[in-house]
Protein backbone atom coordinates (compact mmCIF):
# COMPACT_ATOMS: atom_id res chain seq x y z
CA UNK A 1 0.00 0.00 0.00
CA UNK A 2 1.06 3.54 -0.83
CA UNK A 3 -0.65 6.58 0.38
CA UNK A 4 0.07 10.43 -1.13
CA UNK A 5 -1.79 13.19 -0.52
CA UNK A 6 -2.29 15.85 -3.87
CA UNK A 7 -2.74 18.91 -1.67
CA UNK A 8 -0.12 17.76 0.46
CA UNK A 9 2.65 17.69 -3.01
CA UNK A 10 1.34 19.38 -6.07
CA UNK A 11 0.39 23.33 -6.02
CA UNK A 12 -0.26 25.72 -8.66
CA UNK A 13 2.06 28.18 -11.21
CA UNK A 14 1.23 31.14 -12.80
CA UNK A 15 3.90 29.77 -15.16
CA UNK A 16 1.94 26.59 -16.77
CA UNK A 17 -0.06 24.03 -15.33
CA UNK A 18 1.74 21.07 -12.87
CA UNK A 19 1.71 18.11 -13.38
CA UNK A 20 2.53 15.44 -10.57
CA UNK A 21 2.71 11.92 -11.03
CA UNK A 22 1.24 9.87 -8.52
CA UNK A 23 1.56 6.42 -9.52
CA UNK A 24 2.76 4.05 -11.98
CA UNK A 25 2.47 0.64 -12.53
CA UNK A 26 1.74 -1.98 -15.23
CA UNK A 27 -1.97 -1.64 -14.68
CA UNK A 28 -2.35 1.87 -14.55
CA UNK A 29 -1.30 5.13 -14.73
CA UNK A 30 -2.52 7.98 -12.65
CA UNK A 31 -1.63 12.29 -12.80
CA UNK A 32 -2.73 15.42 -11.05
CA UNK A 33 -2.71 18.37 -12.84
CA UNK A 34 -3.26 21.24 -11.36
CA UNK A 35 -4.42 24.44 -13.45
CA UNK A 36 -4.71 28.03 -13.06
CA UNK A 37 -7.59 30.02 -15.18
CA UNK A 38 -6.96 29.98 -18.91
CA UNK A 39 -4.03 27.46 -18.36
CA UNK A 40 -4.85 24.25 -20.56
CA UNK A 41 -3.81 20.73 -21.55
CA UNK A 42 -4.71 21.16 -25.52
CA UNK A 43 -6.36 18.24 -26.76
CA UNK A 44 -4.20 15.32 -27.88
CA UNK A 45 -4.96 11.61 -28.51
CA UNK A 46 -2.59 8.28 -29.33
CA UNK A 47 -3.22 5.46 -31.32
CA UNK A 48 -3.05 2.70 -28.60
CA UNK A 49 -6.41 0.37 -26.94
CA UNK A 50 -7.28 1.61 -23.75
CA UNK A 51 -8.94 4.11 -21.39
CA UNK A 52 -8.62 7.60 -19.26
CA UNK A 53 -10.57 9.07 -17.00
CA UNK A 54 -10.78 12.43 -15.93
CA UNK A 55 -11.92 13.45 -12.06
CA UNK A 56 -12.37 17.26 -11.36
CA UNK A 57 -11.61 17.03 -7.90
CA UNK A 58 -12.15 21.57 -7.84
CA UNK A 59 -12.90 24.20 -10.01
CA UNK A 60 -14.79 24.27 -12.82
CA UNK A 61 -13.63 24.69 -16.83
CA UNK A 62 -13.86 22.78 -19.64
CA UNK A 63 -13.22 19.33 -21.19
CA UNK A 64 -12.08 19.34 -24.73
CA UNK A 65 -12.77 17.36 -27.86
CA UNK A 66 -12.34 16.52 -31.21
CA UNK A 67 -13.43 19.31 -33.97
CA UNK A 68 -12.88 22.11 -31.07
CA UNK A 69 -15.65 20.69 -28.92
CA UNK A 70 -15.76 21.67 -25.28
CA UNK A 71 -18.39 20.89 -22.74
CA UNK A 72 -18.36 22.38 -19.46
CA UNK A 73 -16.66 20.42 -16.37
CA UNK A 74 -17.02 21.40 -12.67
CA UNK A 75 -16.05 19.75 -9.39
CA UNK A 76 -17.43 15.79 -9.43
CA UNK A 77 -17.28 15.53 -13.37
CA UNK A 78 -15.77 12.18 -14.24
CA UNK A 79 -14.80 12.42 -17.91
CA UNK A 80 -14.14 8.91 -19.48
CA UNK A 81 -12.61 8.92 -23.02
CA UNK A 82 -10.66 6.11 -25.58
CA UNK A 83 -6.39 7.38 -25.08
CA UNK A 84 -7.26 7.35 -28.86
CA UNK A 85 -10.01 10.34 -28.96
CA UNK A 86 -9.16 13.90 -28.63
CA UNK A 87 -8.97 15.09 -25.25
CA UNK A 88 -8.16 18.07 -23.39
CA UNK A 89 -8.96 20.55 -20.16
CA UNK A 90 -9.03 24.06 -20.41
CA UNK A 91 -9.44 25.97 -16.78
CA UNK A 92 -11.67 28.72 -15.82
CA UNK A 93 -11.18 28.96 -12.12
CA UNK A 94 -8.42 27.26 -10.42
CA UNK A 95 -8.68 23.66 -11.41
CA UNK A 96 -7.36 20.42 -10.14
CA UNK A 97 -8.28 17.28 -12.33
CA UNK A 98 -6.97 13.29 -11.25
CA UNK A 99 -6.45 11.32 -14.61
CA UNK A 100 -6.24 7.90 -14.42
CA UNK A 101 -5.14 6.16 -17.90
CA UNK A 102 -5.38 2.00 -18.20
CA UNK A 103 -3.07 0.49 -19.19
CA UNK A 104 -0.47 3.19 -18.66
CA UNK A 105 1.12 5.18 -21.77
CA UNK B 1 -16.99 10.37 -24.43
CA UNK B 2 -19.17 10.11 -21.12
CA UNK B 3 -18.96 12.48 -18.58
CA UNK B 4 -21.20 12.44 -15.03
CA UNK B 5 -21.03 14.10 -11.90
CA UNK B 6 -20.70 12.30 -8.51
CA UNK B 7 -22.48 14.98 -6.74
CA UNK B 8 -25.55 14.54 -8.92
CA UNK B 9 -25.92 10.63 -9.37
CA UNK B 10 -25.21 9.55 -5.59
CA UNK B 11 -25.89 10.71 -2.24
CA UNK B 12 -25.26 9.27 1.13
CA UNK B 13 -27.65 6.60 3.11
CA UNK B 14 -28.54 6.34 6.78
CA UNK B 15 -29.03 2.87 5.98
CA UNK B 16 -25.83 1.88 4.49
CA UNK B 17 -23.26 3.05 2.75
CA UNK B 18 -23.75 3.88 -0.97
CA UNK B 19 -22.29 2.53 -4.18
CA UNK B 20 -22.62 4.02 -7.53
CA UNK B 21 -21.09 2.65 -10.36
CA UNK B 22 -19.46 5.46 -12.63
CA UNK B 23 -17.82 3.25 -15.33
CA UNK B 24 -16.80 -0.25 -16.33
CA UNK B 25 -15.03 -1.49 -19.71
CA UNK B 26 -12.30 -3.86 -20.06
CA UNK B 27 -9.54 -1.61 -19.13
CA UNK B 28 -10.65 0.11 -15.81
CA UNK B 29 -14.03 -0.30 -13.14
CA UNK B 30 -14.81 3.27 -11.52
CA UNK B 31 -16.69 3.38 -8.76
CA UNK B 32 -18.18 6.20 -6.22
CA UNK B 33 -18.64 5.13 -2.52
CA UNK B 34 -20.52 7.49 0.32
CA UNK B 35 -20.36 6.95 3.74
CA UNK B 36 -21.98 8.40 6.64
CA UNK B 37 -19.91 8.57 10.07
CA UNK B 38 -18.99 4.71 11.04
CA UNK B 39 -20.01 3.48 7.96
CA UNK B 40 -17.31 1.09 6.06
CA UNK B 41 -16.21 -0.81 3.07
CA UNK B 42 -14.92 -3.77 4.88
CA UNK B 43 -11.40 -5.52 4.91
CA UNK B 44 -11.47 -7.47 2.01
CA UNK B 45 -9.15 -8.87 -1.11
CA UNK B 46 -9.26 -10.77 -4.50
CA UNK B 47 -6.18 -13.60 -5.30
CA UNK B 48 -5.98 -11.90 -8.95
CA UNK B 49 -3.55 -9.92 -10.41
CA UNK B 50 -3.84 -5.82 -10.52
CA UNK B 51 -4.55 -2.95 -8.21
CA UNK B 52 -6.36 -0.34 -7.17
CA UNK B 53 -6.72 3.49 -6.08
CA UNK B 54 -8.73 4.73 -3.49
CA UNK B 55 -8.85 8.77 -3.79
CA UNK B 56 -10.94 10.47 -0.96
CA UNK B 57 -12.75 13.14 -2.75
CA UNK B 58 -14.44 14.93 0.85
CA UNK B 59 -14.38 13.83 4.43
CA UNK B 60 -11.98 11.96 6.76
CA UNK B 61 -11.79 8.46 8.04
CA UNK B 62 -9.22 5.63 7.83
CA UNK B 63 -7.84 3.41 5.04
CA UNK B 64 -8.01 -0.36 6.43
CA UNK B 65 -5.20 -3.16 5.97
CA UNK B 66 -3.93 -6.29 6.96
CA UNK B 67 -4.26 -7.62 10.83
CA UNK B 68 -6.45 -4.39 11.65
CA UNK B 69 -4.17 -1.87 10.70
CA UNK B 70 -5.77 1.67 9.75
CA UNK B 71 -4.17 4.87 8.48
CA UNK B 72 -5.55 8.50 8.42
CA UNK B 73 -7.74 9.09 5.46
CA UNK B 74 -8.63 12.75 4.47
CA UNK B 75 -9.39 14.89 1.49
CA UNK B 76 -6.91 14.76 -1.25
CA UNK B 77 -5.34 11.15 -0.51
CA UNK B 78 -4.77 8.47 -3.05
CA UNK B 79 -4.43 5.18 -1.74
CA UNK B 80 -2.88 2.39 -3.83
CA UNK B 81 -2.88 -1.01 -3.21
CA UNK B 82 -2.89 -4.67 -5.25
CA UNK B 83 -6.10 -6.06 -5.49
CA UNK B 84 -4.64 -9.41 -3.31
CA UNK B 85 -4.18 -7.06 -0.43
CA UNK B 86 -6.10 -6.83 1.95
CA UNK B 87 -8.15 -2.91 1.88
CA UNK B 88 -11.12 -0.91 3.17
CA UNK B 89 -12.24 2.04 4.38
CA UNK B 90 -14.20 3.41 7.15
CA UNK B 91 -15.53 7.04 7.36
CA UNK B 92 -15.12 9.31 10.56
CA UNK B 93 -16.98 11.98 8.74
CA UNK B 94 -19.43 12.35 5.41
CA UNK B 95 -16.83 10.55 3.40
CA UNK B 96 -16.91 10.37 -0.64
CA UNK B 97 -14.22 7.79 -2.03
CA UNK B 98 -13.40 7.54 -5.66
CA UNK B 99 -12.49 3.91 -6.04
CA UNK B 100 -10.36 2.40 -9.68
CA UNK B 101 -9.76 -1.09 -10.19
CA UNK B 102 -7.44 -2.69 -12.94
CA UNK B 103 -8.06 -4.32 -14.61
CA UNK B 104 -11.65 -4.65 -13.33
CA UNK B 105 -13.21 -6.88 -11.17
Amino acid sequence: MKKTNLYDENDFSDTAFTNYLVHESPYFKILNFNFKPGQELPVHSHEIEGQLSIFVVEGTGEFLGKDEATQPARSGDVLISDISDPHGVRAKTDMRVLVTIAPPI
